[in-house]
């Protein structure tokens, strides 16, 4: 290809699985309504957008958690890549954290550590992404596990969350969806998107579907523990002698550390079957190939997951019940949004946009970027999770702000509310 | 496939390239090494196979580095996803810090950030990894280099480095090897595993030769500025009017911190072919698909790279030269090893084994695994390099420890010599 100059360039052609699975990125999508505030706006900008409360000071992390980090930096025993000690410390503390909810005990060697949540969906993908293969995506979903099973080359078969059940799986559609080329369906609980929780029941369903169909089970559970509605958390792992389930976790919710990067891949499988099968080799293989987390979160992590006070974690969770219903109820008032089922868990609501109500807006893009301009506040679109017209909205911030923001999205609406209404 | 219980799982039919790959790693093999130790020997281990000196106390990172890191952890502000304002400023300054010793000025644009070296790898391995398509790495090489170009469906060419010419780069052979597919060379400098450092001229062939084949130049700077001999460090970089060139940096080696996880890929590319060839917004969507490094690092990485002592650097790059001179006289006192060039740079030194001096030692794999047990000394096996019956001896370590193990490796020698000498 020319690359000027009238030279040819023999690296010029592009990668075109990658430019696909790029347009995936919500990154993306978040900078292009970016672009469309306005500068010179009177008010601060309201991001309700993005998975990640940090910066609001009711979700600093806890202080042990910090000190703990403080301390291994200081320590200058973990600037170096990690050492086999550190390493099996590290995975046997989070071996421990997984088990507390399951019926069995997991080892360190259950455990393999990754770089957030982000590198733990990339290696799973990597694994299992081969031609011919395809796999089982929620609709809606979480964009990166779209972007990278498409970039691992995998046929992605969407199966649908119902709203009107709560967001459930819809089962028969997973049975018509799999066949013999399906290796694994991704099942993400609480839920990102939706804000739903499962419960033991649902889940039980789903891994006798999974086992039934011979397929694995990939479990993102990076919400898990941010529930505060009538359903429990219950981790997929319960599950494990039915289906063989890989669980994908990190520390960057539940602590509010995104920015930290530390995950895990939480092999649960008491029957070893991923063992047998060499896919726990793989996996391995993978980790092994890729950059490791920061060597002092290594060095930390026994001491966060040991230290870290209950009454960080209900605080949290309190919060979270708190704005989740400023958000239904702030919701209810408009009359072009609705939500059709109250979040109980992760710090995000799925809600429906009836256009028909509004006049001069075409669609969810349309809306979320008028709104960016006039009210300098940052909703989702829900197309770039696979839902036309909808919107997701993250409630995970200060109250007052939160409220703020939704006032705005009130104004809004009724300012553009067709005369007809 | 089978997967135990008589059950037949869809997903275990094996990654092939993975596990092709997985066998690249430096990692296994020292863990095999390791395994090789005799627990109950009477004396410490001493590694000297390894690029990773922090745990040395000589090699302690500079405190205003580790001060940046904590201040940036104490701050509470850097524990989200990074802010385009900190990916700005922390782009911005690594920018400047490579456009120290270039001819033309990066911009911020010009900076991706990684989790370290291995992440910067791992990105332009994929992006340029396509079916068809080769590669042209040294061979010895960087293992993570082949791993990542294997596992990206690239075919790999080897190049020979010429240890009678100081590890130069065979020029001839480059131009030989190449053909309409070849889309990149690889070139390490200055050099692991061989201690070598480019001379301006030599670096200027190989940007005459890659225009001439049209091809990318990926250069693999994460040693940059680690030389004590007589040839400074010239980026290649300065070459980048002649043919586009990636540069992959980290802070890993020079602060010596490989443990933090941060790293780059600079776009050295005044003529803007990368861009015009999309190539730059290739790796950018890659570079968005998998994990940030550590939020903290980001808002560190402006204070490390301007408030670093230069005697901090001088102490390091002095001290290498102390333990590169050790080991270059002990090891000529060793007959049936032989070093073809001293090291200038870097902290590894390739040498040759002559087995037909040895008696009952077959090859290089051989004389690591019964050093390690015998003398609980651990080395490289050039073999995992590429070059069979040569070793890599890292010395970047305490001048006492170094001696102590090199003490050891010579009566080991001396024990194995044959009777015939
Ligand atoms: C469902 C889900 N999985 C995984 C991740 C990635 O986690 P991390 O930030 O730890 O990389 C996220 C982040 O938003 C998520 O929502
Ligand atoms: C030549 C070379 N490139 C890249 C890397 C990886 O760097 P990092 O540790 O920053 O991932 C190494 C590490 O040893 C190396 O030797």
């Amino acid at each position: 290809m020319e690359g000027g100059g009238g030279k040819t360039w023999r690296f010029a052609s592009p990668n075109t699985t990658l430019a696909a699975a790029g347009e995936m990125s919500l990154l993306k999508c978040l900078l292009q309504l970016h672009a469309c505030l306005d500068e010179h706006g009177p008010r601060p900008v309201i991001p309700l957008s993005h998975g990640d409360p940090s910066s609001a000071p009711s979700f600093r992390t806890a202080p042990e958690a910090e000190e703990a980090v403080v301390a291994a930096l200081r320590s200058g025993e973990f600037n170096g890549y990690p050492s086999p000690a550190t390493n099996l410390l590290a995975r046997r503390a989070v071996a421990e954290y997984v088990s507390r909810d399951l019926p069995y005990k997991l080892a360190h060697d259950d455990i393999l550590l990754t770089c957030g949540g982000t590198q733990a969906i990339e290696t799973v993908m990597s694994v299992f992404g081969q031609p011919d293969v395809n796999i089982l995506l929620p609709r809606p979903g979480y964009p990166k596990h779209e972007a990278h099973a498409m970039f691992h080359r995998m046929e992605i078969r969407h199966y649908d969350l119902v709203p009107e059940r709560g967001w459930e799986v819809d089962l028969e559609a997973v049975e018509a969806l799999a066949d013999e080329n399906t290796v694994a369906i991704v099942v993400t609980n609480p839920n990102n998107p939706c804000g739903s929780v499962y419960s033991y029941e649902h889940l039980a369903k789903i891994a006798d579907i999974a086992s039934k169909l011979g397929i694995l089970v990939i479990a993102d559970e990076v919400y898990g523990h941010l529930v505060y509605g009538s359903t429990s958390f219950v981790p997929m792992g319960v599950f494990g002698e039915t289906v063989p389930i890989l669980t994908l976790g990190a520390i960057s919710k539940r602590w509010a550390v995104p920015g930290w990067r530390l995950g895990w891949i939480a092999t649960c499988d008491p029957k070893g079957i991923l063992r047998k099968t060499k896919v726990q080799d793989s996996l391995r293989s993978f980790v092994h190939l890729v950059s490791d987390p920061p060597t002092f979160l290594l060095g930390a992590i026994p001491h966060i997951m040991k230290n870290t006070n209950d009454e960080f974690f209900s605080n949290i969770v309190n919060l979270l019940k708190e704005t989740a219903e400023i958000c239904y109820g702030e919701i209810k008032e408009i009359k072009c949004i609705t939500c059709p089922h109250k979040p109980e868990g992760s710090f995000f609501m799925m809600v429906k946009l009836d256009v028909s109500q509004l006049s001069g807006i075409s669609d969810d893009e349309d809306f979320c970027s008028k709104l960016a301009k006039e009210e300098s506040v940052i909703l989702l679109p829900g197309k770039a999770l696979g839902m036309e017209n909808w919107i997701r909205i993250t409630f995970a911030t200060e109250p007052t702000t939160l409220k703020q923001g939704l006032e705005r999205v009130k104004a809004f609406c009724r300012r553009n509310e067709s005369q007809a209404n």
